[in-house]
């Protein structure tokens, strides 16, 4: 794929491709869609960002509310997305032992009730262990400073989804 | 339902009952969890009309851009959602002739290459005959107008499909 293409999608075409780069909201596609021409992909990828940046807080926990918990019900009902089902394959989510099973759904579960949102995390940058330690780290952290993390994560994920789509091999962002 | 059971509810609950007020839109109902309690079902339908008056407008053309075309691709398809599926059939565009189904496709085309989104009309509230009306009228608006009207549509789809889940018969808004 190239931006002259993506350029001259109109939006149905252009949600359909992009629709999921931020998790189930294909809202967001769509709204980015206004903002063409891009210049090239990293340009696409600001504006992914700077819609999210200026929803009032309520929407970009909205966002958060739309992704899966790792290793969660979707992925054992498989209604997880084709992204997603990839990305927890990667980092190792989808063969966890009965015991990290049942601890990784109480940590969910008690990050699920502190903040009201489920723990998400750029898992294809991970491994469980990280995954593990990051979800002990981050549940006693300010609603606040957490908030702004978990929407960093959100913008990793639609970096790598958004790369994969153009086929490039994306620098890490510092 | 109740407005108790709905505040009682987690964001994953909220979101499997809401999230399809908005079309094709979950990002909405997760966001307006954030605002719970709700005094009644209309609080809550505040609550997803101030959301959408509160996006940036690109944020209100990618709603638009989530609805389907009337008697377009997705009914053609099968893709059309339960409730879209719903209103269309009411409104007697399941069962156009040739003849008007053409006729509705050259004026869906035109509206969406004029206005960047399809045209969105509460279908429940319509017949086919105010259809092929509203979308010749609407047609030939200024964006900025139509843009509003549109958005006006998108609540009262809203206001019916929380009244069908409240089992509640809505007066009609001025």
């Amino acid at each position: 794929m190239d931006v002259g293409k993506v350029n001259s999608m109109d939006f149905r075409e252009f949600v359909n491709v992009f629709g999921n780069v931020i998790e189930r909201c294909p809202l967001i596609a769509a709204a980015v869609w206004s903002q063409r021409p891009f210049s090239d992909w990293e340009d696409l990828e600001r504006h992914f960002s700077a819609f999210i940046d200026a929803l009032p807080q309520s929407g970009q926990e909205g966002i958060l509310r739309c992704h899966p918990d790792l290793a969660g019900g979707d992925l054992h009902q498989g209604t997880l997305t084709v992204e997603s089902q990839r990305e927890q394959s990667v980092a190792g989510l989808l063969s966890l032992g009965a015991d990290e099973g049942l601890r990784l759904a109480e940590l969910n579960s008690q990050y699920r009730a502190r903040f009201g949102f489920p723990f998400v995390l750029a898992a294809r940058l991970s491994d469980r262990e990280v995954v593990f330690r990051e979800l002990e780290r981050r549940l006693h952290r300010p609603s606040t400073l957490e908030l702004r993390t978990a929407l960093g994560e959100v913008k990793k994920i639609c970096r790598l989804r958004l790369a994969d789509l153009f086929g490039v091999y994306p620098a890490a962002r510092p």
